[in-house]
């Protein structure tokens, strides 16, 4: 038996997200389905991030167990075989006997992508969220800086999820103009459901100057969804990447 | 009656191209379409370039006679309304009676992407030609410089290709190393059919080391179609943006 970490790159426009559900397909079982040529059975792929259906991943990582004695790199080359174009294995690499993506994982990137010009350009169309109108980014920064460090995010999350503890630690929230379109980077130890999609959505709201800068502080404070802006469309929200310790036999502790 | 200059981008993925065919649905269909609701009948819009099926487009310049009243930018976004995501009208402005996309064009520039990393993005799967290996940049832009100047680029034309004069100045050829992925850039009066896929796949080969640098000086002297490389697809090309003089009611004299 053997750990590998995968590290997987996917448009996430035509599937319901990372994990298997009964309502379509997920990234998940096809790259599970992708293995049964070597393996012989779909083995059980963890993903670190559930990616809701829409949202993107540059370095989604997944992990799993197999019995295989084939090389990481020729695992990788099969995969990429047998999975759609739109789903490619980016890395494969030994880990740690028992290596789990989710659980294992010390931090999280996200970025969020907002076009502002008057028309969204063809190519972005599945990867930005077109707002239309431009956005006070020094605003949106200002207010962004109350959401850095650890809070409670209740606020944040999916209405209706009842995940019992909401506290979080954000590392850096960062606002970018990059001329027609601003990016919402966000590094955190971990997500509520719908945390960074909420936070995007809010900025935005204060970018528009729908509401003032101090709203954010106030929202985080008083931790209830319903203060919070709109959650902000799917399709403009991609998982950059997933961050671990060692994850080598010397880690893990 | 008055003109319009309608800038055009485009992801070509799914159309025939530019220009109005038999086989399939072309730009210039769906842009003289989505005019009937303005001017109650579809009119004839003339493009810059007829770009090949799958090949995309930053800024086509389009022209149009018409007779409604209605100012450019209501006519822009009636178009957009009416437009599938993937064709944006991005400009529409006043041109001098009688100015035409094509013929007045004074030059094109285009960009040609190479991908040279092992897995292709799957974000890029569309827009990027995937050779999956190192490419010798340094001897590509050798290479490049020998088109650069006014040529016969006979070699260059799509097999079976009868224009008569075959001669034509291209301003700039540059090969850019982007980090896993190759850009040539090429500025010129004027192109041949697949000339800018046919230089792409000639400087691959001499990037890939299966040609010499000289052979690019040799192909354009010789005038062979049959001595110069491959005509790389059409999914890596994408038409950047078209160069006209003085449109404006005091210009094109």
């Amino acid at each position: 038996m053997r750990t590998l970490k995968l590290t997987v790159s996917y448009d996430g426009t035509h599937y319901v997200g990372w994990q298997r559900q009964l309502n379509g397909l997920s990234i998940q079982q096809l790259v599970e389905e992708a293995f049964v040529p070597l393996l012989g059975a779909a083995p059980t792929v963890a993903g670190a991030s559930r990616t809701d259906a829409g949202v993107h991943a540059l370095g989604q990582v997944a992990s799993l167990n197999l019995d295989s004695a084939l090389p990481a790199p020729a695992i990788q080359r099969a995969l990429n075989m047998r999975l759609p174009e739109d789903v490619r294995i980016v890395g494969a690499v030994e880990a740690r006997l028992g290596f789990h993506a989710r659980f294992h994982a010390s931090g999280k990137s996200y970025r969020y992508r907002i076009a502002t010009t008057p028309v969204l350009s063809p190519f972005d169309r599945w990867f930005v969220w077109h707002v239309s109108q431009p956005l006070e980014t020094a605003r949106m920064q200002r207010a962004a800086a109350a959401l850095v460090g650890r809070h409670d995010f209740a606020a944040f999350q999916a209405s209706g999820a009842s995940i019992v503890g909401t506290v979080r630690t954000l590392e850096r929230v960062e606002v970018i103009d990059a001329g027609g379109e601003v990016r919402v980077e966000i590094d955190g130890e971990g997500f509520l459901r719908h945390m960074v999609r909420t936070i995007a959505g809010t900025l935005t709201e204060i970018g528009l100057g729908q509401r003032p800068v101090e709203a954010m502080a106030e929202i985080v404070a008083a931790g209830d969804r319903r203060l919070a802006g709109k959650t902000a469309p799917a399709l403009g929200l991609t998982l950059v990447s997933v961050k671990y310790g060692d994850i080598t036999n010397g880690g893990l502790g």
